[in-house]
């Protein structure tokens, strides 16, 4: 039985997505005591409407929200499309931050990686999502994996042969676990 | 018969959204011969997913591309959430930005105006929205409607009552009508 329990949530609704890759290969790399589970109802999440984040619970469908309430951690990763952040994972954050004050994600640790086939685009994407976790209170730790050059370093099964980024994500992981400790012996909220 | 068509998308699905009244107010300012339209499918508009934006035409639904085709220019009308830009607004571009190049958003003159019921909410969403749209090869016209404090703006018809803010949208108009003409005169792709 896991001591710690994070949800991972690939930005991308690809097949291939390296992305997702990125959460496997961190899954891969977790300490004793800690669970990594991947989310897979990003595709299910509806449209934002302000005209119905007041309901309690939340409306129908799959909101990240119910999945969050049950988890110590976020590790989001993201791709980028057209300089900035998918709009389907933005969509379930703007759920998942509300009500605010008192969502899921308030005070929640969360920590933000990517991939992209650019140079850049995992750099620029991850920089929005911290903002927008930011705005919605969640504890964004300061660790960072932004792989370019993304579709050169997975083999044909998915699997994420860059010996640095895997080094990378044991760091981050490593933030976020502490996060989550220090959560629990400091609550707040 | 109009000479100009533009279309407008509002980026809040709420009923009695500030921005949608924006875009209303626009049409109240629109000079001789140029007409504008308020797009209504955002909420319909798929997530985007890489594995179908190879597809021509683009997959079924109603994304915005279709509707970007017949259409002079664009004003979008963008809330801010969590210090950003909605989520279905950015799946509907991120559609709109494909194939790439050759794009209906290529060369597209856009211009970005939002309301926010807090002091600089519409600020920073319309910062974003321009990084995205100048990311995707569209021509951003360099007017701003920043209109904060929305919900002391409208009478409870949902008319703009805001004479600068009417200046505004008539300056911003001219300058998206003017970046049309201009592309009429001197083509690009």
């Amino acid at each position: 039985m896991a001591d710690i329990s994070l949800l991972g949530i690939s930005g991308s609704l690809r097949s291939g997505s390296h992305n997702t890759g990125l959460l496997r290969a961190a899954q891969e790399e977790l300490s004793e005591g800690v669970d990594l589970r991947i989310y897979d109802g990003l595709r299910d999440v509806p449209p934002y409407d302000e005209d119905e984040d007041d309901e309690d619970p939340p409306r129908g469908g799959e909101p990240a929200p119910g999945e969050l309430a049950g988890s110590d951690g976020l590790l989001i990763a993201t791709p980028e499309y057209s300089h900035s952040i998918p709009g389907q994972l933005k969509n379930a954050l703007a759920w998942a931050a509300r009500p605010f004050p008192g969502s899921a994600l308030q005070f929640l640790p969360v920590a933000v990686i990517g991939a992209s086939t650019g140079a850049f685009g995992a750099v620029w994407a991850q920089a929005e999502m911290r903002k927008v976790l930011a705005a919605s209170g969640a504890r964004v730790v300061d660790g960072e994996v932004a792989l370019g050059h993304a579709h050169e370093r997975f083999d044909e099964r998915g699997v994420l042969l860059d010996e640095e980024a895997r080094s990378q994500l044991r760091d981050v992981l490593g933030l976020l676990v502490e996060a989550v400790r220090l959560r629990r012996s400091a609550p707040v909220g």
